[in-house]
Formats: structure tokens, C-alpha cells, sequence
């Protein structure tokens, strides 16, 4: 992989106050890392995006890929209700790999043609539909991480294994992952669906060998509520997952609505990630994350679509919904805790999420090389020539969120 | 206007509680009004919409005209602020007729290509622009309401009138109103800007003309608490309104997040319409207005995108965040207020706004044939053939809200 220089208007978030940006500027690329953004190309290959803005790629670091074909359907019921009367019935159906084939070409289809690089996924308690969608992904050109996910209780028959059948699919999971972008995460669903065994066993697999944690934490009260019972000997639902070993800095906690003060300095300590999904936690009436405080106890966070809960997989709309929801947090439960602001949000989705995937999200030297190109001259506006560089980002981000994007890389490689 | 006839998937809502739809009927259309929805055509003249979905036209009951270009721009501010450092500046520029030409003709093009086919428009406060809007939407087909903007107090020099030039400006823009689809309203800004003097005199010109009336009310509560200073006379901010003459079944409330018991009340009694932006009330941190109990209590409520408070045109987009804000709402801030579901703000956003244009909204006999045609098939899912027409409606509304539309009837007459 040679050096090449991409010619547009370049703008990131090294940190989540402010953008950097460039107008007319090149991201100079080498061996697949970011070489410099700079007014100079230092190659002869160069991309010309024709005055598109150049942003890094995008994390989505928690979406459900089964839930896809339904994403923008059933949005009337709260969590526990909508899992059993159409998550479940939905997810059953990839014991067939031909509906998974079906169901998981669109899906990657949708997500190659957006901003995303970087995703961490949930796939079914079914093995070889898993790894399809890992092989289809990767051939898509995005990276990131695919999880078999383990239900053992509390899940309808058709959708539930037996404890060591769990365990030893898992196993089979992890040595049948081929070798590829996308590589295998441990993906117990929440501590409702698996039993204490299960969860142990799952927590000493991930740290035998090293490897990553996807889970639910905190989502809904009524789902708390039922965990309290379930365990009562964990002093919270996070403490829970943490004697299970599957609290640490390589574990994603999607949601978070409803810590108590134990769980977020527990967060701290281990060095979790936080998958804010606010589109989800707005569309099953679960409640809106304290971000803000997140950030300021320098928690872990990035952005997440959670397809289906979320019924879109844009990552610019998500970065609306969060700033959204943390006004009418602002508004109605704690006014201590400003809104987010547009360069947050931003910062949140490129290298707030990337952190979990490596040097990710942004334009610094030595990062991985993935950027994506957008169009932004479809914005209508009569104010065109006079917008800043954030500015027009800022518009695409609220106008045209869905919107497919010009061009893509993945540490380098061109993907689109 | 002959009859004719449009075939497709029609669906649409005459109570709130559900959808009624034909999949494969015909939407029978006779002198620009609904003859029926049958499974049989009645005229010879049909249009095959490939099976497509064929909806009412929706209303839009509140929005900016001049806001546009920075809709999804500096949405990190509170109502007040916001105003102040970008709504006036951009306002002022429609002194000049020709930024008036090169702005509107964006936003007239772009409303033409969406679902929308009534509106209730703000201008500015310079009259000549603003018959030029009324001109340019009336050529785009659409149908419905604009004002000339009046603001006589408590605004920057370089976008005040003084009183007796606003009321003598209001009576030319009546004068020179156009003879066509759009027609004038009275639009006194909001209370903050208009003294009383000015309220009164615009209370009685619309009621010796029997014109219809937009404001703002109950926004935000900064605002709020600034109206209790200017008038301490009044029982409320809808009371104040009330007693100018300006609250009455022609007038549109824009907002109304903060109605106390007695503004309830008052707008059920006057049977004045609530203009409902719940994206623009997030936008800038206003607050949830409490649609449930408004549409318990029987006031007329319709939806609104509030340019520039909102950022997307898009009523599809205002159906997710009505529905989205409500269930925060009830979450929240008020459990006994269940959150709208799907039908419902269908509802809202076609009969319910509809109302304040005539019979218009529903495929009921007799009706206007305001008739949208959506081409669903872009909606990209593997559940695709199982959809039911109100499920496809649903998801339509959620993956593609910004879509342009195929076909647009406004009485029955084509305009796209």
C-alpha cells in the first residue's frame, strides 16, 4: 500500500471542544496511517474530491445486524415488550443462513455506503449466520467486531440454548472466525438472558484469550428492576457484569440511561466503553444518558445507531439525537449538565468511539487512515459561500444524515 | 377539472386511533374533491402508481420562510439567544427583494418536493418580500397561508417598525395580497415584539376582515417570564393574546410547550389551533409541549417543522419526533400522559393540522383531493413482502422522512 494524498476541505475532532479543519488542504496517507493533514501534498497520487468535506471515519459501536429488516417498525412498545413480540421472532429466523444472506446483504450494503468504518456488532445465538455476516462485513471493507450472541434464560424456546451448548458454540465461534477485518467479540445479550454460569464462563473466555466484551447495561428501568432480582448478590447491575469479569477497558456497556453513582466510578475504574445510542433510548421510551457527566468523569463514549431500537444507521443522525436529548435532559432532569454542542457530538462519533478500535476517529500522525468523503454541495442554502468548513458539516450533519457518502477509506484502503 | 382517478396502496387516518387503507385501490377524485376510496375506478382517466403509497397531502402550520438557508445551523443555543445573534440578522436581509428571490426560491423548490401541500408561513416584516413568497409558493402549487411579520418592539433597529408604519404596512400587504392559492394572515411575532398597541389594531383588522392569526405562545420559559413583565395586566401569555382579539378558531399558537391549566382551557374554549414543532422544541431546548392531554381535551393540534427552530421541511420527520419527544415526555416528566403512537401523528399531521385549511387531510368524500404519492420501494428491507400498508407507511416515515416525493395533488390539481 503506497502513499496517497486526499484534496478537499479536511475537518476533525482531536479533542471534543473544537474542530480542526483545512480548507483546500491534504490528508496525506502512508502505508495506511495518517501521515499529516497539510497544506502540501507529499505524494504524487492524489484524490481530488472536488471542495468535499474530508472527515474520519465513523464508529457505530453498538448495532444489533438481525434487527435491520425491521429498523423503523414497531416503535410503540418499551424494551422488555417489543424484544419478546418482535426482536425475538425476528432473530429466530437466521437459523436459516439463506435469510441471513438475504437480510445481511442489505444491511452491509446500507452500511458500506455510509459514514461508517468501524462497527461492533451483534449477530444471533447462531454460529454459522454469525459468520456469514462476519465474512460479508469484511468483504464490505469495514472493520471492527462481530459477536455470537449467548442467550440461556429467560428467552422463548426457539431462541435459547442450553448452558453448555452456549459455551461450546461460543468456542466454535471463535475458532471458525476467519481471518479478516472484522474479528470475533464475547457477546453475552444482558444478564436477563444468561444465566450466572454462562456469564462466568464467557468472562474467563474473553480474558484467557485476550478478547473484547459487547453487552447491554442499564437500558430500561424495568430491565434493572428484574436484574436486582435476578442477582441479588451484585451490589448493581454494572457490579454484576464486573464479577463476572466482563467489565474492563475492552468492553462496550451499550446504553448506560440509568447508573447510580457506584456504576459510573466502576465505568471509571475499569475504563469501559459507553455506547450512547439516544435514538434508541428515545424510541423505546428508556430515558436519555447522562453524557455530560460521562465526559466530564472521563468515562469512555461514542456513539451508537442500535439498529433496531434505533431505526437509522447514520451516525449523523445519531450525533442530532444525542445533542437533542441532552437539551431536554438539561430541560427536565438536571440542569447542572449543559447540552452537548455539535463539535461533542461529532467528537463522540469519530474518535470517541474509535478509541475502542485503535487509533481511530481522527487526523493526528500515525492514525489509522480511515476517511470518508461527502458531498455536501447537495445542501441547499442561499448562505453557500459564506460557511465556515464547520459550518457546512454542522448542515450535512442535520440536513442529509441519510445520505450515501462520495467515497471511503478503511486504514487506507479504499472501500467505496 | 375533469375527474380522475389515482391507483395505488391508499391509506390515511380519519380519527387518531388508527389508519384506514385499500391496498391496490383507487383513490376516485372529481372537480378537485374526494368522490370515494374504492376498490373500483370510477373515471377512465387513472394514474398507476406502480404500487405506490398514496397519502394525503400533510400541513405544515408553522414555519420561517426566511430562516431556511441556516435551517440545521447554530443549534447550540436557547430561544432568546438564538434570535437574537441569527434569526434577526438573516431576517434583515429580505429588505433586499433580490436575496428574497435567491433564498425563497430554494426553500419554495425544496417544499414542493416534499409531502407537504398546506402551509402557514411567517415572512419578515418587509412586505414586498413577502408578497413575493406569497407569489413564488402559489406557483409551486402549494396552498395556504403567509404574513407579513410585525415587530414594533424589542427588536434591533435594523428590523423594527414604529407602530403606526407596521399597522399602515400590514393594510398595503392585504391590499397587494395576489389573487392566488396563497392568502395573507395576520402574524404579529410574538408578544415580546409587538406592543400593545400594535396587538390591538392587528386583533381588529383581523376581525373586521375575518382573517386568520399566527403567533407564538408558551415557547419557551425565559420567554414566558418576560411576557408576565409586559403585560402584568394579563391573566397568562395566551390570556394577553386573548384579550387583543387574537385567540380565536382561526388562529394558529405556534409551541405552546408551557400552557398552565387556564391557557389550556382558553385555547379549548376559543378553539384556536396548537402548531406543534416538536424538533425545533428540542432544537432549542424549549421543552415537550403536552400533545396528549391537548388531543384528550379536544383542542386542534397539526404538526410543524418551525424552520429554522427545526431543521429538516420534512412532516414524515416531524411524525418521529412528536412521537419521540412524548415518550421522554412520559418518561420523564408526566406518566399519566401516554406517548403518541404512529396513526397518531399521522393524524396530526394530515387531518389534524388540515383542519385549519377546510376539509382537508382525509380521503373522506367530499374532501379536497390533496393526494401525496411515495414511492416506498426504496425502504430496504428483507421483510419487505410481508408489510402490511400502514406497517410500510411506518417505515417509510422513519428510514426515508427527507425523501422527495413522486406525485403531489393540491384539489385535485397536479403539481409535481
Amino acid at each position: 500500500m503506497a502513499s496517497f494524498s486526499i484534496h478537499g476541505d479536511i475537518i476533525w475532532t482531536e479533542s471534543p471542544d473544537s474542530f480542526r479543519y483545512i480548507e483546500g488542504g491534504y490528508l496525506n496517507i502512508e502505508d495506511g496511517l495518517v501521515e499529516s493533514v497539510s497544506s502540501e501534498s507529499t505524494s504524487c497520487d492524489i484524490l481530488e474530491t472536488d471542495g468535499s468535506l474530508v472527515i474520519p471515519g465513523l464508529s457505530d459501536l453498538h448495532l444489533h445486524a438481525p434487527q435491520y429488516p425491521y429498523a423503523g417498525l414497531y416503535m410503540d412498545e418499551e424494551l422488555l415488550e417489543w424484544l419478546e413480540h418482535h426482536t425475538f421472532p425476528e432473530e429466530a429466523k437466521y437459523r436459516s443462513l439463506e435469510y441471513a444472506e438475504k437480510a445481511y446483504s442489505i444491511l452491509v450494503d446500507d452500511l458500506k455506503h455510509s459514514a461508517t468504518t468501524r462497527v461492533s456488532v451483534f449477530g444471533t445465538i447462531f454460529t454459522d449466520s454469525t459468520l456469514l455476516l462476519m465474512r460479508k462485513l469484511s468483504d464490505s471493507g469495514l472493520s471492527g467486531y462481530v459477536g455470537k450472541v449467548n442467550m440461556d434464560r429467560n428467552s422463548p424456546d426457539y431462541l435459547s440454548e442450553e448452558t453448555v451448548a452456549s459455551i461450546s458454540e461460543t468456542l466454535r465461534f471463535l475458532e471458525s472466525a476467519p481471518e479478516c477485518s472484522i474479528k470475533p467479540i464475547i457477546t453475552p445479550r444482558f444478564v436477563p438472558s444468561c444465566s450466572d454460569e454462562l456469564l462466568r464462563a464467557l468472562g474467563g473466555i474473553a480474558e484467557e484469550r485476550g478478547l473484547p466484551i459487547q453487552t447491554h447495561l442499564d437500558e430500561n428501568p424495568s430491565e434493572i428492576e428484574w436484574v436486582k432480582e435476578l442477582c441479588p448478590w451484585a451490589g448493581s447491575y454494572a457490579d454484576a457484569y464486573d464479577q463476572f469479569g466482563l467489565l474492563n477497558s475492552r468492553s462496550i456497556m451499550a446504553h448506560t440511561v440509568w447508573p447510580d453513582d457506584g456504576e459510573i466510578e466502576l465505568l471509571r475504574k475499569r475504563g469501559a466503553f459507553v455506547a450512547h445510542a439516544p435514538s434508541s433510548n428515545t424510541n423505546l421510551s428508556s430515558g436519555i444518558a447522562p453524557i455530560r457527566r460521562f465526559i466530564d468523569e472521563g468515562i469512555h463514549v461514542g456513539l451508537a445507531t442500535d439498529v433496531a431500537g434505533g431505526s437509522s444507521l447514520s451516525l449523523f443522525r445519531m450525533m442530532q439525537d444525542a445533542i437533542g436529548a441532552s437539551k431536554l435532559r438539561w430541560r427536565y432532569v438536571d440542569s447542572a449538565l449543559r447540552p452537548l454542542r455539535f463539535p461533542e457530538a461529532f467528537y463522540l462519533a469519530s474518535k470517541g468511539g474509535g478509541a475502542f478500535f485503535g487509533s481511530v476517529g481522527s487526523f493526528e500522525k500515525g492514525w489509522d487512515a480511515d476517511a470518508v468523503v461527502i458531498d455536501d454541495s447537495i445542501c441547499r442554502t442561499a448562505l453557500r459561500d459564506e460557511l465556515s468548513v464547520p459550518e457546512r458539516l454542522e448542515l450535512y450533519a442535520y440536513r442529509h444524515p441519510d445520505e450515501s457518502v462520495k467515497a471511503k477509506f478503511v486504514q487506507g484502503r479504499r472501500v467505496l
